[in-house]
């Protein structure tokens, strides 16, 4: 594809986008056994399909945190530990400091070196977000870390999305370049009128929403130099 | 449980509640294959997933039968199943005549003879719910079939659960039971204030969501037993 023109900020999606969400689990595969990893994709999905569903119901929001606890509880009674209470804390300790996939540092550090401004849309908590933020140490190359706690509704609300708009004082949402690994979150934020670049880590189908992606990658390897500035 | 009391309306989710959604695929399971399972599991996740971000997304709101072939279309090509054209049209063909689970026709009946108000409240189109019914001949023992398509929006936002108050001229919203197969419609009915019975027919932990419901069922048989008239 041609360079991408008009670009004023960049925002990216955390959990699954710049965070490997599935890496708490994956460090204590070894003592979760034979079901860490089916504890971990549920674990996720709930984790989404609560954020969906509160936000839905209208008057039931809570913030990420407790949703991300919530989720975890059915995932481990799913899985059969429920009763691996340390389990449970570790895991949650874990998300504190979930590792960042290996390209995002000199990604973060490639667009700010063209003058773009970066951000964070995150379902997240702030402590959650401050947390991982720190622990993969971007906090330097991001200049805005925004959380749907602001609006008391989960993505894919339009009021997220407006976030960008209001943080950067913007009026055309084109000029916002948004990436997301999760399709739907892609769909709804080009649905909403932001470029949108799917990060289609586990090479899924796209998913038939509204909203369609301006490109499709692998990870976020090489972003900067798809925007002409 | 000693029985309920006060109650004036029994109301039912329709799919995988009174209908076996996956009697589609196993009907086909020989000529779809061994993915036959899974595609069937994704095709109702995404179909459950998409009725959730339509409704979120605030302008996005579609009749479920276009929801109901979108994710049927993603869960072919996850399934490798996409050239399948053929299968397509006999699986969509196959959602319009259903199989209701055994108990069902007995079930609603016994309602009817104890003097009991009847209906199903569902996502689907009224032209799917209405071939539904038909095929599983259980339309002489419903008062009324409610369908979203009313309020264009899907469960579990509040207006859907307010249909029923409406069309039975209700004011206490816990003299309604409300039936579903499915924990986050159970949860979301509860919250609402209808008193609920989960029919847990796949033996899944308790969602962790706001609203409980009064009993959980392995499926509906002597439910009329459970109401005191």
């Amino acid at each position: 594809m041609t360079g991408l023109t008009g670009v004023r900020a960049c925002v990216f999606d955390a959990y699954g986008t710049l965070f490997d969400v599935h890496s708490a689990a994956n460090a204590l595969k070894a003592d979760i056994g034979p079901e860490a990893d089916r504890l971990s994709m549920l674990w996720r999905d709930k984790q989404v399909g609560y954020s969906w569903l509160l936000s839905l119901m209208g008057d039931a929001y809570k913030p990420f945190w407790e949703v991300t606890q919530d989720a975890l509880d059915y995932a481990m009674e799913a899985t059969g530990l429920a009763d691996r209470k340390d389990l449970r804390q570790r895991l949650l300790d874990l998300y504190f400091t979930l590792a960042a996939y290996p390209e995002v540092p000199g990604m973060l550090a490639g667009l700010k070196a063209k003058g773009l401004s970066t951000a964070i849309l995150s379902n997240g908590s702030p402590d959650m977000l401050n947390g991982a933020v720190s622990s993969a140490n971007v906090g330097g190359v991001l200049d805005a870390v925004l959380s749907v706690e602001d609006v008391g509704i989960f993505k894919p609300a339009p009021s997220v999305y407006q976030l960008v708009m209001d943080r950067f004082g913007l009026t055309k949402r084109d000029e916002v370049l948004f990436m997301s690994s999760n399709g739907w979150d892609a769909a709804a934020a080009s649905h909403f009128g932001f470029r949108v670049v799917w990060i289609n880590r586990s090479g899924l189908p796209l998913e038939r929403l509204p909203g369609t992606p301006v490109a499709i990658k692998n990870d976020l390897t090489g972003l900067a130099d798809m925007i002409d500035v």
